[in-house]
């Protein structure tokens, strides 16, 4: 991992209390624009939203986007001693590998969109704590994982897909969530990528033992993220955070990478305003958390791949309401006549 | 128009009758393939449906996606002298020529996705008569636009996105729907390109005796088109008939599209199996057409522009997964663990 100064979570508290807000003059000039191209006003629906929050979160009008990238976080957890996943922690390396040589889902859709590509190990070979025994990271090692996410996404990358891998990761999404929002367990426990049956009941157990273990010390987002994430999931905290203060917007991808967000909202309601979460994934808890961050997702295909494969996706739509805010001649410019 | 040996209403009743199923060869390769891919098993939920619902329409396996092709059809409503719309019907013509200098939203989000854009005039100088006090069209006429429709799909295209341009169709789609499903005619009526308080009262009154007026005559799902519908709306019929024929899937864009293509699955359950709706209009009577015709839309974000507009927008998701099938590793390929 890279360095940085960022070397215990007060320190990223703090960095979230100084968040920026969207550009109000890019807004306005987009708002401006909008009703004079040739259409019925509000006719392209969510491409006109996406149009003005594009502008408000780059801080320019109009919004461009000629370098959109994705970022797959990878880490290993420790809960997967647990026998909590269909799949032996040795797929992560082999995945890495995939993603390297072009194998993978994300990178079809990477190349059909035109996005780049960036795979970043969260200390890969170093698993995160067994949380259903003691904390998953100490505060300097969260810390650490949250500025390395920091320096995912560079100047000049104007919009960012967040992704993830991690083989017992959607555990640990479950039990950030039931820490967060309470409920029961179960409401935040799914298949992850396929357990079921007694498998599925013990996920579920160890998901609620845990936040019960942890409890007196769960005291904001990132003491939970801390005690019961991993560190792909600290690292796609870093890279909201940074994507905020570059003025980068975000794409959200599924469980995971919207449940290490939500450890970001949780500390302030406005921390994910440059975010848009890109599909709701068939992973059940997704919807419930979805509700909870106030976001409404692009797509409901029923996907649960992880990998950034909804953000990447959603990157067309994107183009799209960009080419139109941007490209589509004014009533004035074609000589159509205006709503009578 | 061209000329086209179909020119009876049931010439097309006939070829209805003969309408090829899917490749069932096809669907057999893409479902062997699937499932050795690098991810677990369909997490990649409705991609997964596409490339195999692909595979089956185009009639080969694996589906590829080279040459798409975006029809706008145009034509002119007689229905248009009620004050029906909130646009004058000269808009015809202005956007007839926005479309050929590039100008219009389609036109930029064809070039997002690489598709080839091709504007049809269904008679766009000759109106179809006020179906509010006589039939729109007579058997000949109706007829001869839906085989001009069926000219629009050249051989060598191989995924279809069909859109509509004319001020006042909504009004026959509305129409056409009441009569189709029945209900009340407020249920299929709404602001179209904008209008609202009384005129939408009139829109839905217009609707309402209209229906009632032709009730005698309205057998059946041509008769209903031939009656309350327009020109565009029966080339649209054309074009998912010669889709059908030619093995080219078809995306349908909004309202008045699928209110077009209802009029076919009135005569046969079957007979828009090779068509996938690309999204639900914010034009409420859209919702309700999409329960009746069992199509599940890939997009809900409000948008009601027409022109192709939202078919085109699904387009990258049909690129992305028939670049996930066609392109992902297989767990060998890829040295990855299956399943454990």
């Amino acid at each position: 991992m890279e360095k940085n100064p960022i070397t215990t979570l007060d320190a990223i508290r703090e960095l979230t209390q100084s968040f920026p807000g969207p550009d109000e003059e890019a807004i306005a000039a987009a708002r401006l624009r909008e009703p004079q191209l040739t259409k019925p006003k509000g006719s392209l629906g969510r491409l006109e939203e996406i149009a003005e929050w594009l502008a408000g979160w780059q801080g320019k009008h109009p919004a461009q986007i000629n370098l959109p990238r994705t970022i797959i976080f990878a880490g290993s957890h420790g809960i997967t001693s647990q026998n909590v996943s269909a799949f032996p922690p040795e797929v992560n390396q082999q995945m890495i590998s995939n993603f390297q040589g072009g194998g993978a889902a994300i990178n079809q859709i990477c190349k059909v969109f035109d996005i780049e590509l960036k795979v970043m190990e969260a200390a890969l070979e170093i698993p995160t704590r067994d949380f259903s025994r003691e904390p998953a990271m100490d505060d300097g090692d969260c810390a650490e994982a949250v500025a390395f996410g920091m320096s995912g996404p560079d100047v000049g990358v104007d919009v960012l897909c967040i992704g993830e891998m991690g083989i017992g990761n959607t555990t640990a999404s479950a039990a950030i969530c039931h820490a967060l929002y309470g409920g029961e367990a179960a409401d935040w426990v799914g298949p992850g990528t396929g357990v079921e049956g007694k498998e599925l009941d013990n996920k579920i157990r160890i998901v609620r033992e845990s936040v019960i273990l942890h409890k007196a010390v769960l005291v904001d987002g990132l003491e939970i993220l801390r005690c019961l994430g991993g560190r792909e999931m600290a690292a796609i905290c870093g890279a909201i955070i940074a994507a905020r203060l570059s003025r980068i917007p975000v794409l959200l991808d599924g469980y995971v990478t919207c449940a290490a967000a939500a450890t970001l909202h949780s500390l302030d309601a406005y921390a994910l305003d440059h975010c848009m979460v890109a599909h709701v994934s068939a992973e059940p808890g997704h919807r419930h958390l979805l509700e909870k961050i106030n976001k409404i997702p692009l797509f409901d295909f029923g996907m649960r791949l992880g990998e950034g494969s909804g953000a990447a996706l959603a990157v067309g739509v994107l183009r799209s309401a960009v080419a139109c805010h941007n490209g589509m001649a004014t009533f004035e410019e074609a000589a159509v006549t205006k709503k009578s």
